[in-house]
This record gives structure tokens, sequence and C-alpha cells, in this order.
């Protein structure tokens, strides 16, 4: 048997995580994960759950009954969103822009759709004509909102007017309360969001809405238990009221009770204000970064203000840079996905961090780290 | 859309959670989810993550290389047995002795399996002789260690001896750092448990190991992209060593950083004294709960020390009795599971919650509550 770990204890790291996710969470949400445990049956547990529903209705602008945190992160809500929906044989056109369009082409022929990728340069946002032109009669059309693999918004509100009978299935997780989110004005139909981009919460759950439309087209026994949206439906009481639970699984009770926390400062700072307070920061940094002489990589006019995507200058090693922000300033940046990973930094102001401070702090470290590699 | 939900603080409810999990965890595993957030990519998490796989190497009596944290609850580590290694059309064994056996053949069927279930009386052990010769050639014999539906434990080392070529998916969801647990010496070729009940951590991880026997029959290319353990081993540095993580998907740090500090209290304490622990607090509980004249519902010979399950006497009202020892003592017992819903009480005595003081205050509450029914 293996020899356990001596349990010499190692100082704790205290980050600023200014990468693409997770941030520093809201301190609310740190606080609520300490707070006593609860039972996951208990009333005051479900009473927080319910709230949390409620106030995932208010962050994803919809009034679907069916919106709540799956117990797993964001990558899970990609995939309860496939399973439950494709039917064998399936056409799901998929916008790809950035990594997890490729990633949704993967889940969705797993579950035997007969993917129709929409490839985009990186960098670009999502070509709407291209995309709903790309088959006459897909089931579901995916796209992503907020790339976080290149700091591009797209057009959501554009796909919804023009998905015709499909299902309109969007990525939030890097866009949910960070930037304008309107499910239902914008026609989504199914949607899967992270907790530790901008709404500021450790990573571990996926808040997850889908409407009648899509729910009645959905896979009556699908492949997965865990995610099966029938099931799930008990769990938080949909079908009969908050009074009626049916025993699913064990719901993660401290990661949801940190959501709560979190969602509830968003909710009390004012939604609106929130995205302006995203909107302010991003903008001060992409300033402050062409002002230090670096290049922004996002297409101009799309570029998320939560997550800036910015070239690495010639001649300079990207890891040796990140490294150095890490080790000397305590302040971790993102590397680039995919074929960028060498080229191209990201640097995150989501959630509690989407502030003028961060701003300042990363970057006069990235000044230093440039001017010492 | 719904008006957001006001932001009146409720008193936080402080619960004796002595039911079947989650369990109070243990302190250090609360305060490290207070600890400053790490990303999934820094250093000193990849090192809290190394040091958390090789303390489960020590939690499962294993060598396995692939053992890991699953980032879903324990539920998820069900489905990720079954979908990593049922092809279409594999027989698959499943002992029933409780909830968790029924649900392991609804998740095998979902994944193409012909299902063999071996029903036994709810409250007995799995019977190995049965079991093993259900079927002349099984792919998959499955079985709950330790019943969470009935407070069981069955002898998983005797179905290992007796399983042939089949490979032996054990549940240890109740039993991992509770009572006596040897994946190894015990034949389990694939095992999956929650971090909710003996472990002491909040539920939101699923704790998993294969060996390379398993592995090695593995699906290529599972339905579930987020439990495909081809995908997971590069997650956890397992293909290239410590220095080499393939992306996979975000960690749940915070999680992952309680139950390293939970894994770490149980070595320093020492594995098996914590084993000793819940034995002697177990049998502490059920010694006292016939003092005062209540019948135990599990098989003697077999009751788990960890969850003790307990008939509801003739006349009194189950939930009322629950709901008063909620209300007045703040403790949460669990109802009985499926058809014993309102006739049995379950009674855990989890990981910080094996002893002595617990033991007491639970009786007393017992007694108290049951001169109010």
């Amino acid at each position: 048997m293996t020899t356990p770990v001596p349990s010499t204890a190692r100082p704790l790291a205290d980050r600023h995580l200014l990468g693409p996710g997770p941030c520093n969470p809201y301190p609310e949400a740190t606080l609520a994960l300490a707070a006593p445990l609860l039972g996951h049956l208990d009333p005051e547990f479900l009473a927080i759950m319910d709230e949390t529903c409620d106030l995932l209705r208010l962050a994803w602008g919809t009034d679907n009954r069916r919106t709540l945190p799956l117990s797993a992160t964001g990558s899970a809500g990609m995939e309860a969103a496939f399973v439950n929906l494709v039917h064998p044989g399936d056409v799901v056109v998929v916008a790809v822009n950035g990594l997890f369009g490729q990633r949704m082409c993967d889940v969705a022929a797993r579950h035997g759709a007969e993917v129709v990728p929409v490839d985009h340069e990186w960098g670009q946002p999502v070509d709407v004509e291209r995309v709903v032109s790309a088959h006459p009669s897909p089931k579901i059309i995916a796209a992503v909102h907020a790339e976080t693999s290149t700091g591009v918004r797209s057009d959501v509100a554009a796909l919804g007017a023009a998905k015709g009978d499909a299902l309109l299935l969007v990525d939030a997780v890097t866009s949910i309360g960070g930037i304008e989110l309107r499910a239902d004005a914008w026609g989504i139909d199914v949607g899967y969001a992270g907790t530790q981009k901008c709404l500021g919460v450790a990573p571990g759950l996926a808040p997850f809405t889908i409407n009648d439309r899509a729910f009645e087209r959905r896979v009556e026994r699908p492949s997965s238990w865990y995610l099966d949206l029938g099931l799930l439906g008990g769990y938080v009481g949909e079908a009969s009221g908050a009074g009626q639970r049916t025993y699913h699984h064990t719901a993660p009770t401290a990661m949801v009770a940190s959501l709560h926390a979190a969602l509830q400062r968003i909710a009390a700072e004012g939604l609106e204000n929130v995205w302006a307070r995203h909107a302010e920061a991003g903008q001060l940094l992409q300033d402050g970064l062409e002002e230090i002489g670096l290049e922004l990589f996002a297409a101009k006019g799309h570029r998320l203000p939560e997550l800036t995507t910015v070239r690495v200058p010639d001649g300079v090693d990207s890891a040796d840079v990140r490294r150095y922000l890490l080790e000397k300033h305590d302040i971790e940046i993102g590397a680039g996905a995919g074929q960028y990973a060498s080229t191209v930094w990201r640097i995150g102001l989501m959630g509690h961090n989407a502030r003028r401070d961060r701003v300042a702090l990363v970057i006069t470290a990235l000044e230093d780290a440039l001017a010492h590699a």
C-alpha cells in the first residue's frame, strides 16, 4: 500500500485569481462554505435551494420553472443539455469559434447526434447567418455565448430570432452574472453555466435552465441517470410544489449554500449594476493593456469585459511571465487555449474581481514581469 | 421575471447530522473550505490533488494509480463505474439487498447491460453463493458493501474470492473511512464512494478507484464525456507523472481541499483507529437503543456501526418523532428507505460523529421524543 502523505502543513497560498476561472469568490460565498452543514432534506436547506433556484432565474433572465444548480461542474452542464435532448440521428448544428464549441461537438456526437460543425476563426464571434443556414432543419442549434478560450462575445439574441423550429442550446458559463444575459427574451431553450466565473463561487455546480418547449422534446430515459432531468425535477420540487421532494441524489449542500450567498449579494447590488461593474473593469483593463503596448486578441467590438485575451509579445516566453506573476505577485493569469497556448494570455476580471484595484494590480505586475522577461 | 428573493438573513441552523449522511464534517474539512481558493492548475493545488489521491489509496486499501475524486456526488461515481465498463449486451449480475442495489440495476441497464438482479430481503446481507451462481459468465458482478438503505454490511472479500473472470464492482459510499475496506486484498476491480459519510466531508465528490484489469476492459469512448476515465487520467497526471496535466474540466478546488484536510486527519489518527472508533460508537448506540426498548432492523452479525436501522415502535408516527428531534434538539435522523419509509429510522454515527457524546445525545433525545409521541 502507498505510504500516506505526512501531514506537514504547507503555508496557505493566497492568490489573485485573474485567469479564466475560478476567480476569487465573493466573501459571502466563502463564509457560507464554512457555515454549519445542513442535510439535503432539512427544511432550512430546502428553503435555501428554493431561493437559489429563484435567484438563478434572475441571473438567467428566465421564468423557466426548471432552473436549478446541477451537482457537478459546468462541463457536466454541457453534458446534461445534450444527453437529455439528443435523440439518435438528430442533426445538431454547432457554432465552433473556440474550444468549448469543439467540445460541444464531441459531447453531442457521443449521444448519437449527427453533428454539423460551423467553424470560425478563433477570436471572431459567431456568424449567425452561416450557422442558421448550415442545415435546413436542425433539431438543435448550439453556441457559446462567451467563449472562455478566446474572450469573445457572440450575439445569442440574433441566433434566437433566426433559429426556426430548432432548439437553441447556449453555453453561458462565462457570461452569467457578468454580462447581459436574457434567456427568455433571446429565445434560449436550454442553457448551462458554471459557478466559478462571474457568479463568484468556487467551482462545483452547473446552473441549468430548460424551458417547456425543450423539456417536451427530451429523451424519456437518457443514458445518464445522474443528469436525467425527468428525475431531477422531483429533486427540486418542480413537479409538486416546494413541499414535495423526491430523493434523487444527495445535494452538495455546502456548495449550494455558497451559490445562494453569492446570488443574494448579486441581487442586492442589482444585476444590471453588476454587469456595469464588469463592463467598466474590463474596459479599464483593455485600455491599460494597450497603453503599455500590448495587442488584444479578440475581435474589436466583440470583446468580453470579464475575460480579456492579449497576444504574448514576440520574443517573450509566455510560461515564464505567468510563473513570475504567480511567484512574485501571487497573481494567476491563464495561458491561451488550443493552438494559442503559448501566444495568448487570458486575464479574467470576474465576479468579485471585476474591480478597479484588480486592474491596477495586474497591469502593474505585468509591466514588472515584462521588464524581467 | 420572477421577483428576486429579499436578502433578509435567516439565523443559521446548527444541526447534529445523525442521519444517513451528510454528517457533520471534520472541523479540518470545514476550515479548508474557507481557505483562499486556488486555481485548478496552480502548483499548490496540484500538490493537494496528488496528496489527495495518495490518501484515497490509503482509504481504499489499494495501489491503483487510477484513484481520484470525481467532480460530482457519490451517485455519479456509480454512473462512472457503469458507463466506463458496460459494453452493450454485457451481462451484469447485481446483488440487490436495498435501494442502492436497485439503483445499480437502473444505471447499468441505461448503458445497455443485460442485468441479472439477485434479490434479497432488505435487512439481510448479500448471499455470495446465490450471486456468483446467478449466471455462468457475467462480465461484471456488482454489490454494495454497506447498504445505506438498510444498515447492512456484506462480505465483499468472499465475492472477490468467487468472482471468477468477472469484474467486481463495489459501492463503498457508506463504508469508506468507517469500516474495514481493502480493495486490493478483497479483489475489488472498480469502486466508488462519497465524501459525506464516514470520510467526514460535505457532499460533492466521488472517490473512485479502478485497477488495470478493469481499465483494460473499459469502453473506449463512453457516452459520458464528463466521466470518461480515459480523459480523466490525464487530468490527475496519471499518464505521465505529476508534472504533466491535461485540462479536462475545472476541478472543484474548494471541495478537493476539504477532502484533503479530512483525509490528512484520518491518516494522522490512523485508519484502523478510525475504524475502531466507528465500531465502538456504533456498538454503544445499538446497545443503548435496545436498552430503551427499541428493536434493531438489520440482521444481527451484519450491522454497520456507522449506520443503525431501528424499527419505529407500533403506534408511533415516524415523521412526528423526526420533526420533534429536529425542532427541539436540532438533531437530524433519517427516515427509512423505500417500503420502510415510515417503519424504520436510520441513525448515522459517521466520521466526526462517531463519538461517545453523540451516542448519549441521540439516545437521550429519542427518549424525550418518544415520551412526547
